[in-house]
């Protein structure tokens, strides 16, 4: 009988044991993961934190138990330590009898995921400086807010957007510490503007962005508890806790340690069947590089809806269907309070770094027909190139639908679309769901003129 | 200097003739219309009748005024009598002091629209039978559903789902008389059976849905009000008044008794820059047959959408640009309640009937990670072509995001998408805007998966 040992318990490795579990009963499925609990929604922790989801167990996928029915053999408090290519087995760890084994493998799969990484700062040790990541770590941070009146942040992505917003929404005084000129910084720069622009026009009485900052020590108590942090600058921002949210590094040590070949940011480089350089081992979710169809660059966008595309195409490869995933948009979506931020493709400072000559526009408009009285303004950049034509990327903001033009952008990408195709999108139309010209059309529109003018 | 006469006021020659007057404003644009306002949404009306819409003036889009200070002339009250191709010219009568006069175009473009279908049921002429169609009917219609109690409608289209709706919403009994097994014939029949399960799940004490039926007469009493409608099953209905909703039929006969050509359904044949055979006369909106992207054969699917894309192109072609109009989708959305409905591309039943092998797969999901508090169901229906493995439509309803799905949908099949590329669509994922797998994904996997199973 077939074995296949998967190593890793988020998103990407549940996937390929769910659906290989499906595609051939005959083979002997093992899951190892470090962590205490298998298969649950890590994005959905901010939202736990918010208040909006009241029971964590709500997060979990599936248990250990519903595995075991579908024949997958689960490992909780598993680590693995060591990979032998040339034996076809691993080594793994158990965290709680502290006993070490080797487990035998026909096929390897390496789902170890990210963690986050942590900046440099000085007394980065002390209590209640926190970071993001597991089911307990949500717990915690819920908690310690719940004591507190005041939380700071250091970083400025997705993350630090959804969790800037939980802490808003329960009252709790807000620091931002970002090293770039805006929060998230897939987006260019009036983009970005616009969201602290909301952010800070709604709710500046008790959130505060420093940006252009960085940090460089926390400050204690005689508890050990962070009291305090300073910048570069020279200013000191007390705070009751931290969240550190600078960023994730890929959890790839053991697969280098066995002679793998890393890519970009020390992820693990895959073939597009996500076959890595080693014999029989795959890899997939947060620890592996993607394909980016746009720049067609190596890119790292780790994301569940990723890992769970890649989960199931590590199943169907191995089943022997020869299924190949071919790369990612880098499409992102982030929500603070009712303002959607997404996008996808490339940005216009990224175009440019690849190549691109790329031409622009903007436009806010209504998401739906003006008359509605629900209706509400979103802002839609796209990017085009000037020579091919070709739809390079997308950006959107705002409380009116932002999502649903970001999923039409996205398979317009994807398919090569140029501006004028844009342009001939028929989609439904009614005056509950967009204007009769939808935004995405109109912006469509001026970049075609843009390009049209500067033809003549 | 250059002079266009549009006829008709409705979306498509509003749209032509402020798009051409941005264009060049050495133009002379006059437009002609026999009602008594221009430039508004009349998808807007059933939200007006509801009541959520409070002030008709909303609907209005710009008034004539706005449109002289464009430089567009409007003329309204003013019906085209006769088209003289040879003489370049156009009767006009004047419907307020019945004069006649000739006026004279360079380009002339016909968008005179459709208009209700009267189907022959006896005593049809009675007071308090309406039509929707022009924001006097709008008003008609709401001043009389407000002092009644009892309504019904005849056919089950689009427009009735709308005034359905309507008329729930301020408590009145509401009756459908629908000629085939469901309501919706866009919709393959299991779909559109779940459409009725919702409205008569829900509303079923004041709605009732009469399928397979026809009105073959209507009484009156003494007043010449109506009161009542005989099915031709006999049964007999009574009512305060009646909504026919039986489809619309196109304004094209004096372009054909002009020497023009028709297309399906008496709609006016145009080419891909929206010209027609007479020299120098262009058509656009709800008059001209469209072309059918997936099936490749003419159309007839007149939306306000469509109209703005058409009136564009034909502004631009006669400003000497030669923009093509590819054709449209079928892409239709429409609202009862909280629950929306939508389809595009081809139904099941019509991929066979234009020679496609279909494989079909349909979805019931969440539309949000199922621990988002607001996650709503919506049930999505995909039809790929066994052959070619292309996409060629989808039907979805539900409370939850249907539209975003229709969305994304439109671009994969205008780019003639295959089942596998759908596969791959890096959609952005949050938990707060869909599941880590899209539905659209998930069902796309069900009917990869029965390709698969059926090429074993």
């Amino acid at each position: 009988m077939k074995k296949v040992v998967i190593i890793g318990g988020g998103a990407a490795g549940p996937k390929t044991a769910a659906k290989l579990s499906r595609l051939d009963k005959n083979i002997e499925i093992e899951l190892y993961t470090q962590e205490n609990m298998v298969s649950y929604s890590a994005c959905g922790l901010p939202f736990y934190i918010e208040g909006l989801i009241t029971d964590i167990n709500n997060l979990i996928i599936r248990t250990p138990e519903e595995f075991q029915k579908q024949g997958v053999k689960i490992f909780l408090n598993s680590k693995c330590t060591k990979i032998n290519p040339q034996e076809k087995n691993v080594e793994i760890l158990n965290l709680q009898t502290n006993e070490k084994k080797l487990v035998s493998y026909d096929n390897l799969v390496i789902a170890t995921g990210a963690r986050p990484f942590i900046p440099p700062i000085a007394n980065i040790g002390l209590n209640n400086i926190f970071s993001l990541k597991t089911l307990n770590d949500g717990i915690k941070i819920r908690d310690k807010m719940r004591k507190s009146k005041n939380a700071l942040i250091i970083g400025g992505g997705n993350i630090s957007i959804e969790l800037l917003w939980a802490f808003t929404k329960n009252d709790i005084k807000t620091q931002v510490i970002e090293r770039s000129t805006h929060m998230l910084n897939m987006l260019d720069d009036e983009m970005g503007e616009l969201v602290e622009h909301y952010i800070l026009g709604n709710f500046g009485n008790i959130i505060k962005i420093h940006t252009n900052q960085e940090a460089s020590e926390f400050i204690g108590d005689n508890n050990n508890n962070v009291i305090a942090c300073k910048l570069n600058n020279g200013d000191v921002i007390e705070t009751d806790f931290v969240i550190i949210a600078s960023g994730i590094v890929p959890n790839s040590e053991i697969f280098k340690e066995a002679g793998g070949i890393l890519s970009i940011r020390d992820t693990i480089k895959v073939d597009t069947y996500m076959q890595t350089n080693l014999k029989d081992i795959y890899a997939c979710g947060d620890v592996v590089a993607n394909y980016n169809i746009v720049s067609h660059k190596p890119a790292w966008i780790p994301l569940a809806s990723t890992a769970n595309k890649e989960g199931r195409i590590v199943a169907l490869n191995i089943n022997g269907m020869k299924e190949a995933f071919h790369g990612v948009l880098s499409s992102v979506v982030t929500k603070f309070h009712n303002l959607t931020i997404a996008s996808c493709g490339l940005s216009e400072r990224d175009a440019k770094q690849n190549g691109f000559t790329p031409i622009s526009a903007m436009v806010t408009k209504k998401d739906k027909a003006g008359y509605m009285p629900d209706a509400q303004e979103i802002t839609l950049k796209l990017v085009a190139d000037y020579y091919s034509q070709k739809i390079l990327g997308a950006q959107a903001i705002g409380p009116g639908d932002v999502h649903k033009r970001m999923g039409t952008v996205v398979a317009c990408i994807m398919s090569d679309f140029k501006v004028d195709d844009l342009l001939n999108l028929d989609l439904p139309y009614a005056p509950p769901y967009s204007p009769t010209i939808d935004p995405l059309l109109t912006v469509a529109q001026i970049i075609g003129q843009k390009i049209f003018n500067l033809n003549k």
